[in-house]
């Protein structure tokens, strides 16, 4: 098989950079390792930028997340009994939107047919080739043969652990990483959210967030030891915990029920340099990973995209190399202020085993601080809602 | 003797709470380990907020800082040949005035005769007694006599290594200390300063500071490790490595000199609580340390006896001991921020030994951030000019 674009991976960064290329007359493929079913499965973020919720509009894929979806004009720090609200609508003009990455993945997977945008489900054994060259190719193994598209360009939007981002020699990048001593563990339950609007609570026993998916789905987290398994934290044990770290007007109004989905995600801050290699271009989680402290990730995934469709639409359409090869520069910018905010949120709200009394008082100096100044309270809304492109 | 208040140490702390009491009408004596010329050869901090100043000018001790010193509307961060200026004055409507400690302590020691506020000099083995009591005092030798001062009050203002925190049981409070595995290498000159505003500066070798004390005397430092000796730095080695450090444009006006003063420092955060024990209260260095980037270290100290002599002059001229039973909290809470951004300040500036790739990163992505974001810079320019009393 011929095509332009060869996308492997239909997470967001993928679905979004097929769809945007698409709508140019660009003809994309997405190669895709699980089965449709699992990738609507995976639990993922849910707070969208508005640098994500315009690429949903320009694509017109955005029917369902204005009508489902719960626009936000603030969120909330807690730590001693105090609440500090982030008034982002007040103090940056911008709103973020809570919907599931589940839900945006499904919209952009329905709508994929009708674009003309392929997407090959279980698509074993993916293969790069000839990444360095004018004519690279993807292989991979389908219904038990060998299948291969031939490209221009390929795009890595296959996440931490996929191909692409190996395919790169490791003379030719470098990463940086920051392993956190802790986890999150997340419960998923079909109950009304205890607040309207996200809580982040620094509590003596560590972080907890209370957040939603929508106004009868509630996500909530506590961090944990790394070595905590799931079944050490039974239901009951982890909406205790749960209510004991959120503030207590928060806490009285936590609805328990049943969990959906359950599980401990480690923490960690991960970039790979540089974007590009050859014909080959990384985007989202192939080649960077945030802790999820302000929801940069599928964020950042959008902003890869949005210069990364810019880049290649100009490439094929007007001959324009220029932003196809500042494509990395620019991506990686941006990249690296979202993880400053994702590592200074994670620190500012957890709790480190290696943290001195020095340390504690310097972390509730900060949030006094953030509580008392509004240049402080501008800071961390303008990161939440997103930096300009 | 008998006093209202007996004052340990006549650094800038002490002498501004013995003339704004004095002022008050209400009696102070000062006592100072060394001799006058001792104190007035400490070579200290250069940069006063207006928290301080404006002490100054309320005791009308200000005419030689307002003809002398120089009041700066901002002062820059550099990284990578790049040069972000933080503009107090737009940002935050307010300056700093460069004027030496040194200078400062000269008007104040010189103006307390007239004012009634006597400082006795070269008093040996100060010790406090009955502290937990109304009616305290201090003891100390004299002229190979024991000498002994009683007062309603004990301010200790005698810095890091003096009697009067000690005096406080260790049941009694708890220390906060934070060490930094580098020190400043400090060089004062009569040469002209390479730069009309200040200049800290994040480079490959280590942090450096370009500052001054007028338009001919330049103060300058740089970050040095732990083991290094005075002696290591001959004075054309330390101008060699402070022009490399600085930006090209600000080294390339350096002007050399012979070193009036040399000695390195470490540096230190470090906070005692509470302020307040019994009839004793500790102001500035006594009770507090904060590394000099940002130097805050005189204008806490000018804080707290702002808070302290308000207090004091309700309990003597209105029975009013409600300043008095807040004074500990009250301060704490500006030191605190004090000690956030001096902290935060200097984790930007400064290359750590145990830096991560990742954290380098992460230090440049932030001065990007800053160098960006008018709100970022608003929080250092507030910070720096001083936050609210």
């Amino acid at each position: 098989m011929k095509t332009q674009v060869a996308i492997i991976g239909s997470g967001p960064a993928g679905l979004m950079l097929g769809h945007l290329l698409r709508q140019a007359g660009i003809d994309a493929v997405i190669i895709e390792r699980q089965t449709q079913e699992h990738v609507l499965s995976r639990i993922r973020a849910g707070v969208l930028e508005t640098v994500t919720t315009d690429i949903l509009d320009e694509l017109d894929i955005a029917a369902r997340m204005h009508a489902e979806g719960l626009p936000h004009a603030g969120f909330n720090l807690a730590y001693d009994e105090r609440l500090v609200r982030i008034d982002m609508r007040a103090l940056v003009g911008a709103d973020v939107m809570v919907y599931g990455q589940t839900e945006l993945t499904k919209d952009l997977i329905d709508a994929a047919p009708a674009r003309g945008l392929e997407i090959i489900w279980e698509a074993a054994d993916v293969a790069l080739h000839d990444v360095t060259g004018d004519a690279p190719a993807v292989t991979y193994i389908k219904d038990g043969m060998e299948k291969r598209v031939e490209a221009r360009f390929i795009a890595g939007c296959d996440g931490f652990h996929g191909p692409s981002r190996q395919a790169i020699p490791e003379s030719q990048g470098a990463s940086y990483e920051k392993v956190y001593p802790f986890g999150w563990l997340g419960i998923l339950s079909d109950v009304p959210p205890c607040n309207h609007e996200l809580i982040y609570a620094n509590h003596e026993h560590g972080f907890a967030l209370a957040s939603m998916r929508s106004p009868t789905r509630s996500r909530y987290y506590i961090q944990v030891p790394l070595t905590d398994k799931v079944e050490d934290w039974p239901d009951e044990r982890l909406w205790d915990e749960l209510c004991l770290r959120l503030p207590p007007e928060a806490a009285s109004h936590v609805t328990r029920g049943p969990a959906l989905e359950k599980s401990i995600a480690p923490l960690r801050s991960f970039v790979f340099e540089p974007m590009r290699y050859g014909s080959l271009f990384l985007a989202g989680d192939a080649a960077h990973i945030v802790p999820p402290t302000g929801a940069k990730g599928l964020n950042l995934a959008a902003s890869d995209v949005r210069y990364l469709s810019r880049a290649m639409i100009a490439w094929f359409k007007s001959n324009d190399s220029e932003a196809i090869e500042a494509y990395s520069q620019k991506a990686l910018a941006r990249v690296w202020k979202s993880e400053r905010f994702s590592w200074q949120l994670t620190m500012l709200m957890h709790r480190f085993p290696t943290d001195s009394a020095f340390d504690r008082r310097v972390q509730i100096a900060e949030l006094d601080y953030i509580a008392s100044s509004e240049a402080a309270q501008k800071t961390v809304a303008e990161n939440y809602v997103g930096l300009p492109l």
